[in-house]
This record gives structure tokens, sequence and C-alpha cells, in this order.
């Protein structure tokens, strides 16, 4: 095995084509941009990925791509969740088989209010089902948007049952005391913070890194930031990538960030999403390149 | 195109087996029960049949069983929604060639506040590429549940746009005001109330039925209700069916629902969920027996 993700990983965003279909070109040269961006990985189908928006085939599909036009797979950590088991565990069972660094499971997220025991079931059969001793599964914190997560208590219980698969979480949730009581609970679990806000803290109380839709956008400063936590610049490192990071949580994340990468690589296309998500205006954009600028930001800067 | 759909739908319970794979042989048997207890029709893979724990290939699968083991396409509403458009086109495609009497869709509902416009897209997509004169779309409103609904000015622009495809609608939202204020914006469209607590009421606002879990448990009543709201009976039919749906809603309602079909065939092997659900212990589902029992409720006379 490789070694275990830390750093600044970039959750991907999903650029589609014309027709509407994931776009393997697309992707794999912003994959190498991010990378040479600083990015110490990449985190695929996630929710700024639009994961949930894929098919499972759409997914392994891109990841198989991504691996073969020469992305190593021990830099992806893959979104195989699924509110259907058989999926994650396909999904799943597909990444281990790569020898992908790690897969990013959301809990089963259509039913509301169920048991610790049901989700706990649930990890269960897909580690069990998987049974592979590649597989290290990154457990997906995000009760803003899934409304299901992991109590710490579940954490512990997963972790207490399976060490060698359950080894790390990334949380969502914008709730840091979440973050501490995991490190207490679960001392050798890797936890990465959702946003950069939290790099500093998350670092300081012995968390990995960050994995971050603002990643997309402004990688280098991130990445930046995370290999100077332990210096004089951290604090001023960390304003910055937060000024940044809050012009673009005013807009619809997404469709903000593809805007962006748009501007970055001269490229329309790259606008694109896939219903329920709906592209930004050219006003929207206008404004949103105008509040970057006043903070020091150009797309083709950064990006590149 | 045979008759629109009205009366009883059930939205009929998932079996597994001992394997955790959709049951067809437990699951066509009870289907041909239900249709006999009265059911006007069945609902399949909607939230009471655990259709989100599917893969659109088990769904697929078991439609395509059930329709071969006798029960007619047009008694088969098909619950076709995923958050993911390629799976959403490629189910609901699959059930218009099969002709059957509708899809119920979920809107995509992994990400939250999306716009009335996003979801438009969603189904305008689906629509444009399923491209089918068989094609009849029932809304799944289920905002408890799915968190992301349908605003009544959407479902006006859905009907405006498509008034051959969007029908219908499933209201599980307990409100019944939007059923009103449904019937006064898109007076053609076909409401039907997702619980039997507003059967009556739905009725009397010239809505055609309700899809409801219970009716899993209670179909001849509620059936007997439905065939009755004219009559002076009516009130205290609906009296009668609410307080068993009482007693269900008190506990997990998927759980509680495989418990009382297991006691009605003597069958342990009904009890089985799929993760995330549990199923009820030992001592849940002797209270709940002990509950219905209390409203001269036995599970053998009621299926059967």
């Amino acid at each position: 095995m490789t070694d275990r993700f830390k750093g600044l990983l970039v959750p991907m965003l999903t650029p589609f084509t014309a027709a509407g279909k994931p776009d393997a070109e697309r992707a794999m040269r912003f994959g190498k941009d991010l990378l040479s961006a600083g990015a110490n990985g990449l985190a695929l189908f996630g929710t700024t990925s639009e994961g949930q928006s894929l098919a499972p085939q759409e997914r392994m599909d891109l990841l198989d791509t991504l691996i073969a036009g020469g992305i190593s797979a021990e830099k992806l950590m893959v979104g195989t969740g699924s509110c259907a088991l058989p999926d994650a565990v396909e999904m799943t069972r597909h990444a281990a088989e790569r020898k992908c660094g790690g897969v990013l499971m959301l809990p089963p997220f259509f039913y509301k209010a169920i048991s610790d025991e049901g989700i706990f079931r649930f990890f269960s059969e897909v580690i069990h089902q998987v049974d592979s001793s590649d597989l290290r599964i990154y457990l997906y914190h995000i009760p803003p948007v899934a409304q299901v997560g992991f109590s710490v208590e579940l954490v512990g219980k997963l972790v207490d049952s399976f060490p060698e698969q359950v080894v790390g979480l990334k949380n969502s949730s914008g709730d840091h005391n979440y973050s501490i009581a995991l490190r207490e609970r679960v001392p050798e679990f890797d936890v990465f913070c959702g946003s950069e806000d939290f790099l500093l803290e998350t670092m300081r109380i012995g968390g990995v890194g960050c994995i971050s839709a603002t990643g997309n956008a402004n990688p280098n400063e991130i990445s930046r930031l995370y290999r100077n936590v332990d210096t004089p610049e951290a604090e001023s490192l960390q304003q910055s990538v937060s000024a940044i990071r809050a012009v673009f949580q005013k807009r619809p994340v997404i469709p903000a960030l593809k805007a962006i990468v748009s501007q970055a690589y001269e490229d329309p296309q790259w606008t694109k999403a896939r219903p329920p998500l709906v592209e930004l205006s050219n006003a929207e954009t206008e404004s949103l390149v105008a509040e970057l600028e006043s903070h020091n930001y150009r797309p083709d800067e950064r990006l590149r």
C-alpha cells in the first residue's frame, strides 16, 4: 500500500461535453494542471464533482480514462457513495481493483433520521463484499447537503471494527468541534477539513489536510498555506485563501467554480453543468470576476 | 393509451432474499394479493419500496419479472427517479417501452436549495431523451424525505410545457393546502395524496386517490373508503383507516410494514430490509401486533 493521503486534495469539477456527457479530455488536462499547481491528490465524484449526478458507469469510465491517461491511481480518492448498496459496492470494488489511494463515501442519504446501526450495516456490507486489502475508506461527512451524517460514536465503531479499511474522514459540516471530538475518539484516524477556512485549525489538532471545492480555483495558494502551517506566514496565508473562498461562497459554488475555470482556459464549454445545477449567467460571471479581481485574483494566474 | 390511474395505489414493499437480493417470487405473490385485496394499482420503487436502495438494473429486472409473471403493466406506476439524469432516463425509457401506466419521479435530491429552473431542466431532459408517446410522469413530492420538492409554480410550468407527459403528482408533504393550490393552478392534473389520512379531503377537491405506504397492510379497508367517499359511511371509514395508520406511524414505518406482511404470510424472510433500514426487533414486532389487535386488526385477515 502507498502512503496515506495528506495535504490539499482537490474535489475536481467534472466538465461536460456539448452533448452533456462527462468530458474525459478536459478532465484529464484539468486534473494534471491541478496536480502541477500543488494539489497532493484529486478527490473525484464528490459534491463539487457532481458525483451524484453521474451514473455509476459514467464514474467508473471516467476514472479508468484518467488512470489510462497517466494520472496515478494512488493520487485519486474516488467518490463511490450511493443510496443503493449494490452500486456502492460495485464502484468501491472497481476503485480498489485499480489501487486508488482511497474512496470517499457518503452515507446512504435518501432516508432521513436513520439509525447509526443502519449506516454501520451499510458500510459493513460494502467492506465484506468488496473484500480487498487495497480498500481504504474515507467517510464523507457533509450534513448540510446529505442531511445524513456520521456521529462520533458511529465513526468510532466503524474504526474499531474495520481499522484497516476505515482510515479517515472529510469533515464538511462546518463544525470544527466535530473534528476535535474525532481526534479524541480515534487518534490514528485521518481528518480532513472540507474547507480551507479550517486548514490551520485542523492541522493544529493533528489533522492531515483539506479537501475543498475552492481548491479547483485556488490550488497553489491553498497548497502554500498547507506547506507553511508552521511558519510565521501561516495566519496571513489563511486570511488570504479564506477571502477568496468567501467570494465563491456567496454564489452557487459549483457553477461559479466552473465559470472561473472556463475563464482560465478561455473555454466556454467548461461552464456547462448537468441538471439540476444551472450555469451562472454572464452578468453573474462578470460580477464574480470583478469581485475576485478586487482581491488580486486572476483566474489565469492561479490555475497554470 | 390506457385510462389514467385512480383509487388506491399501493407503494409495494420490496422483499429481499436471504442473500439480500430483491425477491421476485415473493414480490409477485404479494403484488397479486394486493390487487386482489382491492388495490387499483401498484407503485413500485418509491420510498416504501426501498427504491433508492436498489440499483437501477435491479429495479428494471424486478419490473420485467412482475410483468412476465402476469401483473399488467398498465397497473404499475414505476419509480424511476434518480439523482443521476442518465439513470432516470434509462429507467423511465424502460418503463415507457413496457407501456407501464406511469412513472413516479422524485426530483434529483442530493443537492439542496436547488432552483426550480434546475429541476425543470432535469425533467425536460428526461422527457426529450425518452421521447415516447407512452410516457406519463407523476411527480413525487415528498419534502420530508427528499428535502427537495416541487413548487406549485414549477408544477404549473411543467404541465404547461409538457401537458401530455406530466399528468399527476403524489403529495406526500402532509400539507393538504398544497393539493388545493395544485388543483387551482392545473385543474386537469391528477392529484394523489400520499397518506389515506387525506383521502376524503383529497377526493372532495377533485383529487383522484391515494398512494399510501399503509396500503401494504390495509388495502381492503382503504379501498373500501375510496369506493365509499360519497356515502354516509365515509367519515367512519376514514377514522378507521387513520387509526390503523397511526399505529404504524409511531414506528419506523417500512420495517413495521414488513413485520406485518411477514406475520400475514407466516414467512420470516419477509421482515428483511436492505441497509440503511433495520428490521424491527421481536419485542417491537410484538408491541406492534398487540397495538393493532386492540384496533381489531389481524394481519392475516387484511391481506388475503
